[in-house]
């Protein structure tokens, strides 16, 4: 496989991007990356995601795609060694259903407690403290999404575990509760602990630094 | 098939549910059909989709699937006969893409259209219309998403040409500009015409009245 032409054009601070990463690390595929200027795109970006110009973008010999859970099942179906998603359909149906309720209700929640202040802060931190409950349900008693193994589910929603983390520390609002939602905290704790995972994970501080400083611009131009 | 318990519960007028429809149809696989009501949503569908509450659900064998596209790979995965997506990891990838693309960046453009009034409805429908000619550019020069034969992306976005003209009608706004996206629009003629899509489809008068009507409760509590 090292002889593919296999490139990540990414950011450093990106979950989404993060999910390309530990995907191809899981599979233990070989691939370059290279970090995109948000403030000076490149014109590879351009080229390769026309219709997003956002980041992650896989370029594999020569051919792009794009959004983060399309690469997950692209990468799954070309280096078949530790599958992402399950044998089974319906189990594979239930990993792409949290994967989806991840994105599509989670992460504008979590946006929304980071960026707006006030009452429509508040609301969106309940919403996200009430998502994150649903997510829970989704283990079912398992360790993981993806069972004894991390899996899709896994490498859609594990991110959270560090950036609402560091959501929370930059605004000053709980959305983990780490009583009532024991099996969903000490479950992010685990994931990130992984060492396939950890390796290429930023760090708290240094996420908890790039958002500070970028909560700083956002409010001050809100207000 | 006609011995495993299939049952899609859904509401005639939802594109979401035509999606399901479609693609059991293209299998040529027998199902129930549960028309749920929306002012008053039965057990069943509590039970079966407690994140949402939302149709379509295909419950088989016991276990249910919520989610359109989610429901769609489940079917493609469990009955292989007229694959819905195509062989091809990249070609794969690409039909998950415009899939992805219509639920995320089409649709609500299409429902701020439907429910916005003055500058908001006017900036809605511009977004509609920039991004149908983005969607028509993912046909490359192909009769359908699919290729010669209909797939996947088909069945995701297909539902917009009759589901579109009737949001044009109802609100007096142009979308689909038949001179401009002369290629998208064939496109979408040409894909109501398959009699195996056009049977099962509401007639645009059916799904105009109905749309008329909900407008009007929709603009009389706006205002």
């Amino acid at each position: 496989m090292a002889e593919d032409s296999l490139t990540i054009l990414g950011f450093w601070g990106s979950p989404f991007v993060l999910r390309v990463k530990w995907a191809l690390e899981l599979k233990g595929v070989q691939y370059q990356y290279v970090e995109e200027d948000f403030k000076n795109k490149s014109d590879m970006l351009l080229q390769y995601n026309p219709v997003y110009k956002k980041v992650p973008v896989l370029v594999h010999d020569g051919k792009s795609i794009s959004e983060s859970l399309v690469i997950l099942e692209y990468i799954d179906e070309i280096w078949k060694q530790n599958p992402l998603l399950p044998h089974d359909p319906y189990e594979r149906a239930k990993a792409r259903f949290w994967a989806k309720f991840a994105d599509e209700k989670c992460v504008p929640a979590f946006i929304a407690t980071f960026s707006k202040i006030g009452e429509e802060q508040q609301e969106a931190a309940q919403e996200a403290r009430e998502n994150l409950k649903i997510l829970e349900s989704g283990l079912e008693g398992r360790r993981y999404f993806g069972g004894e193994n991390i899996g899709f589910a896994d490498i859609a929603v594990g991110f959270f575990g560090r950036w609402v983390r560091v959501v929370e520390e930059t605004v000053g609002i709980n959305l983990i509760d780490t009583e009532s939602m024991a099996k969903l905290s000490t479950y992010f704790d685990d994931f990130l602990e992984l060492p396939v995972i950890k390796e290429c994970t930023p760090s708290h501080d240094k996420l908890l630094e790039h958002n500070k400083a970028f909560h700083k611009i956002l409010t001050s131009s809100s207000t």
